[in-house]
């Protein structure tokens, strides 16, 4: 690997400076993305392994990260278990079936429902070739609960109002479901290492809706059979989005780093865990001038220190960000010198 | 006062028991407001003060909370300020003409807006007269930020970017922006205390999407100005919603509460103001039964104690929660001693 910056990093081993990636980097704010965008619809979009490869590479190529991520999504999980997906223009994902019941969980594909997902190990392998270890290349998936968000309410809500109730009120048919997107979260997550991604990211969005005891019941067992099951074959980094009050209890499971939302300060994460840190500028600051990026991108590595950390954004960055901003974030980590 | 409870636990007096009440308990869970509501638009509701108390008392006969809170809307005075506000069915409101420069800023009615909104003083005398003191009437606005948010973005959105933007590129013209919000607020709060409103809450529904650099720069100047200016006349109780971070900071404020969400740890709360709190039972908490309702409301009671402490949802109420699990809420309180 010409470029393992990230994978000393998140083994804890001393590093000139910090690795860099930004959440959501193969995406909207580049205008050569755009164009396939444009193009090709989302599904010929994350199924067609040439487009998927171009499309992870492209921020490698203009940007500059130190890690590609494979562009995808955490929606082929539901659709794989017997879901339909939708991808509704301005409005985002839309599931017309829903689980709500324990005969709707026993509908759901369980055991087989990686082998539909052939077209993400396969985008995986093409672009593991056509970045030829340039830079290692994360895999992904949802983690359960944020999986099980979507699978109930059918899009998007606000607060996930009838997924929580889910939780509260039939924790029964919750802790099934959850075991059911684990289960196949941890051979899909296997597949992927198999075909080649150098380390996985968990994204658990919706996380941070749930109050520290719904937290370490529903979200924190599934986690941990998750990394469990990797069991050391690449680093783990775990994206609980939201759950500072539940840090010093992230900290416990066996994963190898802790991505942050740009609202948690450094310090108080330090304080909650010894784990590689992941994160976590603000989104909204790459639309100040490049100057401003630079300043506070610079107090944001003083904050956390160089070891033990990956530079990246609190969340995915937005489409109206100017590439030269995004350039400016990317660059100033690089150009740090302890 | 027959039922001064609340403004006695907000004094830090001993009570016997904690007081209750439920943001957003005068709506759409109570079947008498729906059948106003599908009789008149939302703002013939909000602006014809016979409506606006017979709805704002159903509460407090049907559930019997501790205090009465005005059934109005925080966008009475992006309104008032000059820019019309509409109700979309299913979506929220919706802002034609929205604030983006200097210019926008200038055109914004700020001197005489607060009498635009005589309807509002107008209800709080009828409901007053029609509580007969009863209980207390909670009088409220938006916090500056929640409201520069509608008024820059003309809706509600996920993460409020372009607002975020406002602030973090052009902080001068949104302290501008800020700053006229807060000369309405300030005129407003004091008219519906002039009225008769008993105590206020200041509402910032989105200022957890700022880090506390962010939110102590654009959020607690502007809150400390309406607290100053109400200067003890009466309680203010202020509600950042998922501040968590700057607790100590907002502890520092000239405010008599601060109202919690559902995910902030009563035990990091208590750790971190010895303000009286207000908070944070998780309305999907309200979807358990009545049983479960029961056994978790006594536990949050607990974890705060009875001193110092109104006992509230984290969020308001949801259309979806039967009467009689929020009337079990409400009794828990109630029934509970010390």
């Amino acid at each position: 690997m010409k470029n393992d910056l990230i994978l000393r990093a998140i083994k804890g081993e001393q590093v000139e400076r910090p690795p860099v990636w930004m959440m959501r980097q193969a995406g909207r704010y580049l205008p050569e993305y755009m164009v396939l965008r444009r193009k090709y619809d989302f599904f010929t979009r994350i199924k067609t392994p040439d487009l998927a490869c171009e499309i992870t590479i492209q921020p490698i190529d203009i940007v500059g990260t130190d890690a590609a991520i494979l562009f995808s999504d955490i929606l082929t999980v539901p659709e794989a278990m017997g879901l339909e997906v939708q991808m509704v223009p301005d409005k985002g994902p839309y599931l017309p079936k829903t689980v709500k019941t324990k005969e709707d969980l026993d509908q759901l594909v369980v055991k087989d429902a990686h082998h539909e997902m052939q077209y993400v190990y396969d985008a995986i392998k093409v672009t593991k070739e056509a970045l030829n270890d340039r830079v290692p290349l994360i895999g992904f998936a949802g983690a359960p609960f944020t999986i099980l968000c979507y699978m109930v309410e059918g899009k998007g809500t606000k607060t996930f109002l009838e997924s929580r109730k889910m939780l509260l009120a039939t924790p029964e048919l919750a802790h099934g479901l959850l075991q059911a997107i684990t289960d196949v979260t941890i051979k899909y997550l296997q597949s992927q290492i198999e075909a080649g991604a150098d380390l996985v990211q968990v994204f658990d969005s919706w996380s941070g809706l749930l109050d520290r005891q719904t937290f370490n019941t529903f979200c924190l067992p599934y986690i941990e059979q998750i990394a469990m099951a990797i069991d050391g074959k690449v680093p783990v980094i775990y994206f609980p989005r939201g759950n500072w009050h539940s840090l010093a209890d992230v900290d416990k499971l066996p994963i190898d780093c802790i991505g942050l939302d740009w609202a948690t300060p450094p310090a108080y994460a330090r304080s909650q865990s010894d784990k590689c840190l992941q994160g976590n500028f603000d989104p909204a600051k790459l639309l100040m001038s490049p100057d401003r990026i630079e300043a506070d991108t610079k107090e944001m590595i003083r904050a956390f220190g160089t070891h033990n950390y990956i530079a990246n954004l609190g969340h995915g960055i937005s489409p109206n960000v100017p590439v030269e901003n995004a350039k400016r974030f990317v660059d100033t980590v690089k150009n740090w010198s302890n």
